[in-house]
């Protein structure tokens, strides 16, 4: 609702009365004026298939056809005045297509109702969407691989439960990210095929006697086919809701690098540092460093969410077939779209811009004893300890490092073998947290070498 | 998102660069200028309290307050020009009036910070749509009891699973709404009394070390105290999340009602009209009236409770003091309020000109066998038997009345002591829809003077 | 958490003091024991590979694998005592191997850790959830078709905003619901395919200096391919969030239909009886059937989109790797999928019982000059008034109809000329609603004979 | 739903049939059992009532209320055979009593419904909630005050985006959370107060032609008073919704204290050491020690308002009266309520064992320049400049710190005279972390004398 409607809203309710209200909760020209393109784009589709099929004269559509080209043209240069007492976006077009070219606008609804077109107009806006956001993703992805590039052999910790618990490489790391967003531009590519079907010709619910051809609009409108029942395309958001859920996952895979991207920036971390197009600072404080845009895109999981759970609620336990409730639909759509673009959009200039700091990066993935489970592995694998043995001779160890105020490379091989007498000079191959991350070469694995093949598929895949 | 730095934002991202996409995602002037005359009330407020307390000389102070009076005009005027580089409300009021004073103006911010400030601010207006919402409450109440009043006596099914299981009365069922109602209002007018608290003077989280009043300034805005703990004061959004759960069980009862309507009105119930207000026809089928109003009420709460899951969201695991997050409050309460103020009106105006079928919920009431429990409990009275035998009594004279094909009342005194000899001419008292509801005058019973007696308790309480 | 966890905790919370609350709330064997099967079938894939690659002894690994099939078949009869004190289901069952097969139990671990055991593991069970919502899925759309084939012909009102607007056939109604739910089970099989890759390998988050075989164990388990990242295998619960989202949307569409069922079986209405399996009764009102499976089923999308709210908003900025917030996703899984299962074989179940009651049907749609837009079409068709003018007149026989208190089909051909000099007797061929449907041809339009053709196709679909 | 209902489900679905798909979602009793002791000492208080006002016999009530009584000992001592054919707690329960006291036993259930005795029950239930969420709040909230009184004038960092903005107190950072627990008592405390008025008497949803005693009853059971509306009085679940709103809010505040517990335990901040009890380590890892607890609390957020969000989405749109969509609240409930007290007990352990690492928080405030505020407000206090020109002079400071790589107060006063001339000796009061502290007096500041005061307030109202 925009400050304007409200303001007069609650100003002048009880004088307005009645009317007023109505006019506000039922005018959607407000909003679904984003859908000018899509409409006009579905009714020209519609008024080419009319000629073709002989149930409107072809010099009708033609003008028709060309009278839309201008309201379009009006629309996008501003020029357009859109009117409340219209209603909807459908009217505010027909309404000026009748000014410009007189009766033959009365033919374009033929065999069409608003339930159908407003289903067409607002699958196209979603589809867009999708494609939108198959961009934004793919130029994150491509960051993500370039940052990882960089550091594929850049030490860090791997945390669990915030603590470090192996070392793994900066390559990695932002190679999990990568394989996240993969995962929600397939769930996108998903949504979009399943979405891709024409409701156009499905008329207020039943269909139609006239002669149409739905499988000509639907070509026309790149669908790759009419959907196979009225009630349904009338009555169906599923596209949206669908649309709504991959946006959610991926909001939430934002949020989980935002929140990584806040902690990484505090100055207990300095894992990285945040570029100042991102961030806000302090006019007195030059070391403080507001990493706002890390903190909007974390919370936009919320909106974007919060979007998907008042749709669903929307439709539950709604009888067939178009209900208006369905109007809550679009404003729900368009905050969530917008949001996860800007939220990508930003992510991507952060990672872009961002900057590790390797040497701080390195020293924490070193703390903690963090090589201990290579050196219980070691024990394993070289000298053919049970696991459960493995574990307790490296504690021995770990406790004698400490003892020593040392890290367990930093032992000699005496006084390895004081602990258990089988250990070899081999066992320092696997200390240090760059031996540690060569070591784990398991496909999928940290190792260089395997974030290295990783990233050289994902250049591939992302050309 | 106003359409606008969207489409900028699409059409121009990769021209327009980092530096748009920050500004798209950081600057809250699109939206938090609805804050404006909140912001200047507590800046005044904080204004003479600087003077009060002699941190800022009088004559400065004086300046300034009157500046920000000439400030609000131009913005309730629409002269003022909003800046998007200023960012927020506050920036671009506090430039205003140092075009407007100069100097002085830089004395404002004295003792303050901007994370105090918003919290103040947002503060106010969620204040303000708690004072809306018992407005729009109150009216809606009074509404429903005068249908009450009107219908103490009609009877209508009382239902469950939407089957007909006793006759009530139209006063009965409008009165329970109030009662659902009543209980949002208190809801309501609990948040309004626990977030009437001030943060102001918490400045940017840890107080500050002028001698600042700050019962002073809670008292010039009409909060009860100051916030005892700084932090809390500018990391606490309770107040929002608490009136957007008051909001959204309000919005849950509103859809019940809103589905009841939808369901009466239809060719199949005819319980009500609704008037053409809050209707919408059909230019060749005159019997259709869409009762589009109900359905956009009913859709509503999904909107409104979105907004509280999105703002739970944002919240969840937020570090203490303000993070950026956080300004994502502000868009998701705008909406929920402005959605119920409307949802809340426009039920207000249904009810206001809704006429019940009486004749149709008669008879309706009394389809079924709907005194049939009148009658197992009259046995149980009347004559003592134990509660299940005389639902055994009850069950044979209702399969006699069904292979009659009439309706309890409709059997012979001889034909009911056939069943059950101890049944008395006094039966008859209890039969029928309209002894059924006579009868029922425990507390809170659906009997007429039952409901006349509670029309009359919320007539003197609404007054 | 059960019963006595709790009661345990409320009881003697003091006395019992912070472990026994740790426990509660730490442990998980309460709910992971229904890993067992998936636990146990990982575990021996696990140890093939491992006597395969040669990391450890095949006797050993020969050892292990038949002492799994002893603790599996005790979990399956109902022999294993499951132990807190070991915490979950994967100590419970390595605990048991050692007591069964003695030192080699030790060697199980090798290579592997909890957490990419207890990815695999969930994976596994949401992927057999996927195969049951399948199953459940076509059950449904097959008991639905048989009822459209049943019915293609039956008339019934088409409604919008509950009002009749249009005559459509109840295979064509049914047929919409078969259109859902086949994008339902689209999702479910996108998702499926997705999820379908093994996280068994990526050990605790690094991969492993073990020579293993990732590939073996994900062909042994039936995944594609092993997961491409360590550290996205042991943090991504998208497949968890993807199983939900597809779950609630099925659900909603559930919800939609239950509530058709509940207003279609109210008095009001009549359009179905169900059976009596699937409702309940009153003991003294024989006409009174409670839809109580309808109900319940129609609520069954707040528990299931609940569940997805609940772990959208546990990952909501979760840092890499594992944290153990991510110990509160089986839970809601367990439930969600538990509920949905049951809320499709109790549709299916309705579905395939219930009675339309044809008669009942056919008068509704009848009612409110319900074919007025088929005369109006006929108008533009038939005699080329353009659509505007042709609503006009339509508009004017309605009310000559209503004035006489008849139907459309009613007037005489005179009488209609007197409207509309041009109109022919052909204009009976489109009035009535029998015609009507008959006449809306166009392609999934709800003519009997497209019905036909639908019903046919999905026959051959569904098999 | 218990694993052993799902896995005859699965198992044996089609063999099992319509009947116990039926029972599977319909009865009740698998979860209701937990309302047992509420059930009966309603159904006790119903029959004093039915003796008091003569509807039954005073020695059948006598053998009613020993009966029950009978009934509850054997349920506490684990005797009672539930029946899932006797679908819910109420006919188990009085099936039992016809087992022990024959005849009698049927009257108990005159002028009364098992809508009216569910609703009562259940109310009982989540007011026993509120009562135990009062106990963990205020035990908590005594462990904050306990820690903010040991630590009122150590300093830590206050930080804005996680960067260190001002220092604080370990006090003050305490005290705010007190506050959080302090609005969510007073929440469960308004939600209590609203939701205790008696439902018992409203019958199926009329009331009843008894002459009942509805104010006896809801005195026995502690209500303030009855309900004053009988539909009403079975239809809401606003007491569930609200209590599952005040839970929500609450799980939040936990949720933020247990991310910054997360935070503050990593190896970069070691803010805090968690006790042993409340964490789990590595056996060959000495130094990590993993938050488990307190990653749990910070999840159990999405679970708790996931079932608010389910029982929002139930309730959304049904008609009045009782409906059996209702039935799915409970199981919601009891699965907040347990884990809400569950994380309260959980938080309030860890609290009281956690240590705070002093040096560590006093060094980490220290940093970043953070009383750079300090000065400038000593600057606009003590010289007189505005607030802007202070901020201007500050910046400069705080270069030439930089440069020289000292802190501010290692500034000898020639060198901040040399950047403002009227800086005086007395700059120093504010400059260093204990100044700064010191100097934040203002009400609700982090001043150590603040903070003490606000700890006997605490102590005083927490007894």
């Amino acid at each position: 609702m925009s400050d304007k409607t409200s303001n007069q809203m609650w100003g002048g309710r009880f004088a307005a009365g009645p009317d007023a209200i109505m006019e506000a909760i039922n005018a959607s020209i407000g909003f679904d004026k984003r859908l000018a393109a899509q409409d006009i784009a579905g009714s020209r589709a519609h008024a080419a298939m009319l000629a073709a099929t002989g149930i409107v004269d072809s010099n009708d559509v033609e003008a028709i056809r060309e009278g839309l080209l201008t309201v379009l043209s009006e629309i996008d240069e501003g020029r357009f005045v859109f009117s409340t007492a219209l209603e909807d976006i459908h009217m505010n077009v027909e309404a000026r297509l009748k000014d410009l070219i007189g009766a033959p606008a009365g033919r374009l609804h033929t065999a069409r109702s608003r339930n159908d077109q407003v289903a067409t107009d607002f699958r196209l806006w979603v589809r867009d969407q999708c494609d939108a956001a198959e961009e934004g993703l793919l130029a994150l992805m491509r960051a993500l691989v370039t940052q990882a590039e960089a550091g594929a052999d850049w030490v860090m910790p791997g945390f669990t439960h915030l603590q470090t618990a192996q070392p793994v490489t900066w390559g990695h790391h932002m190679l999990a990210y990568v394989e996240m967003f993969a995962r929600d531009l397939s769930r996108i590519r998903d949504a979009r095929a399943r979405m891709n079907e024409s409701p156009l010709g499905a008329a207020a619910l039943a269909g139609t006697g006239f002669p149409i051809d739905r499988h000509m609009t639907a070509d026309a409108l790149g669908f790759d086919r009419p959907m196979a029942n009225s009630l349904d395309a009338v009555s169906d958001r599923d596209f949206a809701l669908e649309f709504l859920s991959c946006a959610s996952i991926c909001a939430m895979h934002l949020s989980r690098f935002a929140e990584e991207l806040v902690i990484w920036s505090s100055a207990q971390f300095r894992f990285v540092t945040l570029s100042d197009r991102f961030s806000t600072g302090s006019s007195i404080m030059p070391q403080k460093k507001n990493p706002d845009a890390a903190e909007l895109i974390r919370a936009k999981v919320g909106r974007i969410f919060g979007a998907n759970v008042a749709l669903m609620m929307v439709m539950k336990g709604l009888p067939l077939a178009y209900s208006k409730d369905m109007q809550e639909d679009k404003e729900q759509v368009f905050d969530a779209a917008d949001n996860l673009m800007l939220a990508l959009a930003a992510m991507e200039g952060m990672v872009r811009d961002m900057a590790a700091n390797v040497p701080s990066l390195e020293r924490a993935a070193a703390s903690g004893f963090s090589t201990a489970t290579d050196l219980a592995d070691w024990l394993v694998r070289d000298t053919g300890l049970p696991f459960r043995d493995a574990h307790h001779v490296t504690g021995a160890l770990v406790a004698l490092a400490e003892k020593k105020g040392c890290d367990l490379p930093d032992l000699t091989l005496d006084e390895m073998k004081s602990v258990h007498e089988p250990i070899t000079e081999a066992v320092f191959g696997v200390l240090g947290v760059h031996n540690s991350v060569a070591s784990r070469t398991s496909f999928g694995g940290t190792a260089p070498a395997r974030v290295r093949e990783q990233v050289a598929r994902w250049k591939d895949t992302l050309g």
